[in-house]
């Protein structure tokens, strides 16, 4: 199938090397000339400006793969909508928030454009080996990009969510969870580190971990990794960034009524990670400095 | 390698079959008759008393191998201790708390019998086919030991943790990194469970995730395996046991000082899992009731 490929950054990319090798037309644009540079010298044909992508589409049905951040995907679309005719297709492959997605599916439908939201997981390597893809949208649409899906994930690894955005929506659930493992985990590593025992090896743990245990995941397969090169982390920074999944999925929660305590701490031991003033933790000790007369930790 | 097995219970059954599969003279016994009825139809070579089972060991070293519940292990080891020489070993394959095993291993060497704390993973499915074992003792004993831990374990599923108790602590430490996880994964499914999406697949959603995904893991297996069973759980309650394990966690936490909010927090999750008189939550609608008159539910 002929796809047109737009974002080439390391998801997009990768993912354009994959549909290839399976047999599928990629042509590509990213906005970056030294990314398109790059990407074309990988055998990708890339075009220098959507007009040059899409101003030669024919009869057939046109599609239209985004792989670009959240915050730029209107712009894409209303850049990419003059080209399109009815019937044609935007698939959002990116991670969009799925009421973004909704809105994008509706008002696209009036202008009788498709759109299909794929939430993409199984990082880099995922997307250019076998990616695992949670698929919004009508089922007609599914059915008819069915083979795309199944050639570039792993056995198994792509499945037909149910009506429009429930492709990012499980994403965003997916990240969640993804959430609340990674913290749960760096949690039990911390109590290892400040334990009596000196001299675990985190690397074999997490070896041994990863082989047979209920706790044996893919996370855990990447800390071996992780530790496999640096076997201390002396080499980074306790800092964790967030990309947004986790604050969509507590907005969720909190217009659902769920209660989800763990994903939420999750999210906030991450905002913690990052807090050098450490504001709320000065108020509580001068609190106890006041009623309590308990020492405090001048500033140097 | 001749083991003495003591525990024939779900884990230590499967154990005895998996040992025999690869050749090792499994001699066991349980206190229960019913049970011991039941294993020795299986083949395995079953005793009817702890003094039938090692009354008549030799000149060579003894291994006695544990699996029994935690409570009871000081009173097995006090039962078995009469038939040992020095040098016998006594592996303590069971959950046991590792400050216990530490105690056991110190009181065990006065009378130079050698105690093993080994941290068994993967269930009776691993038990039976493969498991994960983290081995706490002497390098020695390990060095002497490793041939049946290899035999018993999914390829690189074993590993030599460190000092006595390092097995049984790691094993801790993999166990509330599982609570987090598992708590984790709940709220993701309760979120996609109380959302706009009706008809959501939960089987489907848990296959692909446990494809490719970053959230590919063990636990996302068993969920599946769940969900293909009883389709939206109508068959269970909500109330989660445990069995300890995450308690001697946070207990460790406060002995450390470590802030563990994710695994602390699912625990207690499973404690207010089990509350139904909500006596915390009376309190708080009661207060909300006094100082605003907002609504509280009389009790039916």
């Amino acid at each position: 199938m002929k796809i047109h490929l737009i974002g080439l950054g390391k998801m997009g990319s990768n993912l354009a090397l994959n549909l290839k090798d399976h047999g599928h037309e990629v042509i590509g644009y990213d906005p970056s000339e030294q990314v398109r540079k790059t990407i074309s010298e990988t055998g990708i044909v890339v075009k220098n400006s959507i007009d040059e992508l899409l101003k030669n589409t024919n009869k057939d049905r046109t599609i239209v793969w985004l792989l670009v951040p959240n915050q730029y995907v209107d712009d894409v679309i209303n850049q990419v909508k003059p080209y399109l005719k009815p019937n044609d297709i935007i698939v959002d492959g990116g991670n969009s928030n799925f009421n973004l997605s909704l809105k994008r599916y509706e008002s696209l439908l009036l202008e009788q454009i498709d759109f299909v939201d794929v939430g993409t997981s199984g990082g880099t390597f995922g997307a250019r080996n076998g990616a695992c893809l949670m698929i919004g949208g009508t089922k007609e649409n599914f059915e008819y990009l069915e083979k795309v899906y199944k050639d570039i994930s792993v056995p198994n690894g792509y499945g037909y969510m149910g009506s429009p955005a429930s492709g990012h929506f499980t994403k965003m659930v997916h990240n969640g969870i993804e959430y609340g493992m990674m913290q749960a985990i760096g949690e039990g590593f911390d109590l290892l580190e400040n334990s009596n025992f000196k001299n675990l090896d985190y690397k074999k743990i997490a070896q041994v971990w990863n082989n047979g245990s209920i706790i044996e995941s893919a996370l855990i397969g990447y800390i071996e990794s992780a530790f496999d090169k640096d076997s201390h982390l002396d080499e980074i920074e306790g800092r964790i960034d967030d990309s947004g999944e986790g604050m969509w999925m507590i907005e969720e929660a909190l217009k659902a009524k769920v209660s989800l305590p763990v994903i939420t701490q999750s999210l906030f031991s991450r905002y913690k990670s990052k807090d050098e003033d450490k504001f709320g933790e000065k108020v509580v000790a001068a609190m106890r400095k006041e009623f309590g007369g308990h020492a405090v930790y001048k500033k140097k």
